[in-house]
């Protein structure tokens, strides 16, 4: 029989993720609070909400009850929005066994408490064994790994076995997933790349050009790197996959929330305005906050992510936020 | 009196560099060996080859006269192709005084020698303090340069004083200049990115999509790490300005040779035919011969590099050689 992996929930990469454990002749349940949804995906192989007319493995079933997902499953894989992360923790507390793998691929901190998602998980998960928790991240469009284009992810965890056990299950021919033992670095970049796909947003709407985006991806990357640093990750990690990779993906692509946030701003349309014309949460706009409040806490400079906040929740003109960040003091790069 | 510097040759880069140097109130001559571009220059301000209608500042004066640059000139910077730096670099020895900054931004290795490029001018000017040579790198297209978009680069040398002076001369409101004291890294960066502009040419072409191009960036600068480490750079310089900021304005730019001769090649045509269509050098075509010639001397594991030599020079399908790629053993990401 083959293994039984269950996945929590079913947005876009939710669901994608669930395609490539079908396509690796597993077990695969998704789970979803929404009926609807659960009988669209079971009755028609379909994920309309997010996911267009794309066709599912007829492999993947549905379900919206945790008991049926968690029941025997040798992994689950939560990737619940990060403000809805805790409560989808404590629904899994009754169910879930200690020998089950437990992976999230959940970007953000948690909002007030700034808490990175694995912590979060093992605050509601008192009997799991919290180093045994792996992260998935890296620069993965769901829409292109639906249609099998080549991806390459990474999945951390303090458990090198436990890594190494999220490698086997989702690794296949266009999928390629590396190990890291760096949980911290891993979610430091996935939270953090938001805020520079908004600035990058902010910077095409200005007609900056290539070599000043450029710019604010290396420069965003080095102060990524500098707080992650300090919260106890590894260098190496923000020039791999999670790091670099990731914020290429999100802020080279239109699509992004966050970049479209940022090009409005450009035109001189304030926050709530921004907002109300999205009529959907801007992931970047929490995680400049919580960049804030982080970079005093750990005693951290982030110029970059200082300015947007400026600009974002004190009015400041873009332009103005461009011309304090080039003339800044004279630096060393590597400083 | 305005200090002199003088940039030697008149591309695109040269005289964007010369446009830079003349803002900052700085006596500019540009050399170049052509009589006709010369007087372009110092009659209708304008250099149409490289840079179309841009007028550019009266204050940049163009000579063919080596002596004439070279008198009294507080620094110089050569901007020379790679294939040509070497006999510029002669030309320079009787004139070059020991007290002249010496900066270059040439990219690549020299062909046969592998040598780099600070090397190739410390050969020829056996006379000049090398370690105080300077070198120039980071995502900068010329034309975005020229029109005073923001932008950002690195100027590298062993001596700090050196590289101190390079950010004094260059430094303004739209160029941000960061020193760092890793010639190497830089130098290496510079000339690899180009293998990797190739290889986002042939995923782009075979419609691989933003996933596979972000993980091309990402494991590409983890190769160009592994090798100028071996050769003596530092690990951050690459995930640099030099390293991975000009990586990606060099990858994302439809406009380079390389990514437009990787495309064409993604199209099934063989080298030669793909040589011939472009009617110009590819640099990346040549370095891709150098990094798999340095990573055999150096024994570094090179797989895109190794790759992309075998589709140029031995007839490899790169649908073949893209599945290789993701068909190798399983790998931790930092290891």
């Amino acid at each position: 029989m083959p293994r039984k992996v269950s996945v929590l929930v079913a947005g876009s990469w939710g669901t994608a993720i669930a395609s490539v454990l079908a396509e690796n002749q597993l077990d695969v349940t998704l789970w979803s609070r929404n009926e609807e949804q659960v009988m669209e995906i079971n009755q028609e192989h379909r994920n309309h909400r997010f996911l267009g007319d794309t066709v599912l493995s007829d492999k993947i079933r549905a379900t919206t009850s945790m008991e049926e997902a968690l029941l025997q499953a040798d992994a689950v894989i939560v990737v619940a929005p990060s403000s809805a992360l805790r409560s989808v923790a404590s629904q899994m507390r009754a169910f879930l066994s200690k020998e089950t793998l437990l992976i999230h691929a959940t970007k953000g901190f948690e909002a007030d408490s700034l808490k990175r998602m694995s912590t979060v998980l093992a605050d509601e998960l008192p009997d799991y064994d919290a180093a045994s928790i792996v992260v998935l991240s890296g620069p993965s469009h769901a829409e292109e790994v639906i249609k099998q284009c080549p991806t390459t992810v990474v999945v951390a965890s303090e458990s090198m076995a436990a890594a190494e056990a999220a490698q086997d299950l989702l690794i296949n021919s266009y999928f390629r997933v590396y190990t890291n033992s760096d949980v911290v670095g891993v979610e430091v970049s996935g939270a953090l790349k938001n805020i520079i796909a908004l600035g990058a947003g902010l910077t095409d709407g200005l007609e900056f050009g290539d070599n000043a985006k450029a710019a604010l991806l290396t420069r965003g990357l080095a102060e990524i790197s500098r707080l992650g640093t300090a919260m106890g990750g590894n260098p190496l990690t923000f020039a791999g996959l999670a790091g670099i990779g990731d914020l290429v993906v999100t802020c080279t692509s239109k699509h992004s929330r966050n970049w479209r946030a940022g090009y409005l701003l450009a035109q001189g349309k304030p926050l709530p305005e921004v907002l109300q014309e999205m009529g959907m949460v801007v992931e970047g706009v929490k995680t400049t906050q919580a960049a804030y409040r982080l970079s005093r806490q750990y005693e951290v400079t982030m110029p970059i992510a200082e300015q947007l906040y400026e600009v974002l929740f004190n009015g400041k003109e873009p332009i103005a936020a461009a011309d304090d960040l080039m003339g800044r003091g004279r630096k060393d790069e590597i400083d």
